[in-house]
């Protein structure tokens, strides 16, 4: 059935701005903000969803030996598989072949180039052999070469036409309604909820404020080099083709530190990327929260973890059960999985 | 005459977060925040306050030709002369000529070895002989080689006990109050204050909220590269003696787009370093807000400009004439420069 899902959406923004001001003016009086559960409304009960309230009602509760103040209250999401749906390929990678093709044309030497024409000829196999170096160059040409405005444009005009080749959907209607509620319920209780990403940061930034309530200062990612210049009079930044940053494993937590300047004292990952995060944020004393999204469901969603290729989910659920993180059962703890089913 | 600061600085962090609550609240209401003039009681009235007024008036005037929305509301602060006083030098060189002093007993090599020779000998001409080459080294071998959590420690206790020589006091005392006024007038009507400082941002981090009421996730700055590490089962920071980013020049509108995502629409500097960033803020169509803090008071504090070494202000000056820039005559535009006047 299809729902109205952009007046959903609006409206979920909004409830959830709304929700702020009871725990804003709430900390003008004694006691700490109500944990309002019912945001969670696509949760089943149980253990899962009990050890998110229960953290956020210990560390929200004023006088309390878990108190965390609201402004330390930070919480880091990973964005491919945590929000949003990262199957069957990254979505940022799905934007990289249809750049590549949609440039094609004033490159004709691509034809006969690898690994563009492997792109160009939806030959992924080879593509795949082409290794981190052939992905590099790919990202590296459909990334740099404009300014950071025209970047933006390029980005927001895909993501209005891109579809989901198995939903038949926006990338955008593809996050998960649990984790919306999440991100609404910590706001709710004077969170600050950042993206944490291994994705381009200015591949997020433009949506991310419509999709999750995350404004842009508060998305952290990999990132390419940029330049500043006037051009015709203007001032600009110009994307270089030069790696700045990457934003996965180990470099999550310096991302987190460089953009935050604090702690996260709540992590939230689906695989082996989000590992350094997920320690960084819950192994430094005190109530934390670690939680991972498990992907169990092929029905609704998919279903991988350790055989994955990407994203591999490994190392860090057995970390989960050695540091009791959350595990996310998708199939059994998620009510619905999507805004529109 | 001393006045009781301590009371002074904890009052107004309380009352420039009361004073966001009317503005968060306005959101809902049909018109805009008023414009609460009366926060910068330290500015005397005059076109240089009156176009500070005018601006944020116009910015918030919803329905007005020149309306800006509250989360685009970006305001980006210099640190260094344009928040506090950078005279005699800047703090953070301070704090390098401290931390080399005590850290000598552990290096007696350091006698004999310049730059260090010079420092320990209080010998500043050599020092600067030394040249950028020589400060690097200073610079690294005092900032890295901790945790992240450690550096903290040592700034925050540095900043504890030192005293500006001239006015005996510790440098966060040295702050200019009409510029606190300005921070909040600002957050009071809906934007977000950054630092975007050439100094480093996590020597910055430790005191900002305090002091300015600005959380360290705005803070923006030069910083060294950090490595992720489990030390004895702690997942720590550790700084590397290795430059990450200069948050200088061009590099301040490159900094403010990796932290914020958003193009800064007003700025607020003192010098040529910061001139790139006033151009990207004020020169992108819009009504803007560029200002440019001109030390024109000796007695009350320092009076310096194009001939100065160091923080040199010249080609920013002369680009305010030409876009229009406010520019604050200290001695005459600021009815008290810091608050234990």
């Amino acid at each position: 059935m299809t729902t109205p899902v952009s007046f959903d959406f609006n409206r979920r923004v909004l409830l959830s701005t709304l929700a702020l001001l009871p725990a804003l003016i709430g900390s003008l009086r004694p006691k700490s903000a109500v944990a309002q559960t019912d945001i969670l409304q696509s949760w089943n009960e149980g253990p899962t969803k009990t050890s998110i309230t229960d953290f956020v009602e210990r560390v929200t509760t004023q006088g309390g030996p878990d108190f965390v103040p609201a402004e330390q209250r930070i919480a880091a999401f990973d964005n491919d598989g945590t929000l949003w749906c990262e199957q069957p390929m990254y979505v940022q990678l799905a934007f990289v072949l249809d750049r590549v093709k949609a440039m094609a044309p004033l490159h004709p030497e691509w034809k006969d180039k690898q690994p563009f024409k492997a792109v160009l000829e939806g030959d992924l196999k080879t593509l795949a052999e082409s290794g981190e170096r052939g992905m590099l160059e790919l990202v590296l040409v459909t990334h740099a070469g404009m300014t950071t405005d025209e970047f933006a444009k390029i980005v927001s005009d895909w993501l209005a036409t891109a579809r989901q080749p198995r939903f038949k959907r926006p990338y955008t209607e593809l996050v998960y309604q649990p984790m919306l509620e999440l991100l609404g319920y910590l706001r709710a209780n004077g969170f600050k909820t950042f993206i944490v990403s291994g994705g381009g940061i200015e591949f997020m930034r433009p949506w991310t404020e419509r999709i999750y309530g995350v404004p842009p200062e508060q998305v952290v990612g990999s990132s390419i080099k940029t330049r500043f210049e006037m051009r015709d009079g203007r001032p600009t930044l110009f994307r270089l083709p030069e790696v700045n940053f990457i934003d996965d494993k180990g470099g999550k937590p310096v991302g987190i530190n460089e953009h935050v300047g604090r702690r996260a004292i709540a992590a939230f990952g689906n695989s082996d990327g989000d590992l350094e995060m997920l320690q960084w944020a819950t192994l430094s004393g005190g109530v934390r929260l670690g939680l991972i999204v498990h992907h169990t469901d092929a029905e609704r969603e998919y279903a991988y973890d350790r055989q994955s290729h990407f994203g591999k989910l490994d190392t860090a659920l057995d970390a989960a059960a050695l540091n009791k993180w959350t595990v996310v059962d998708m199939k059994s703890d998620w009510k619905r999985v999507f805004a529109f089913e």
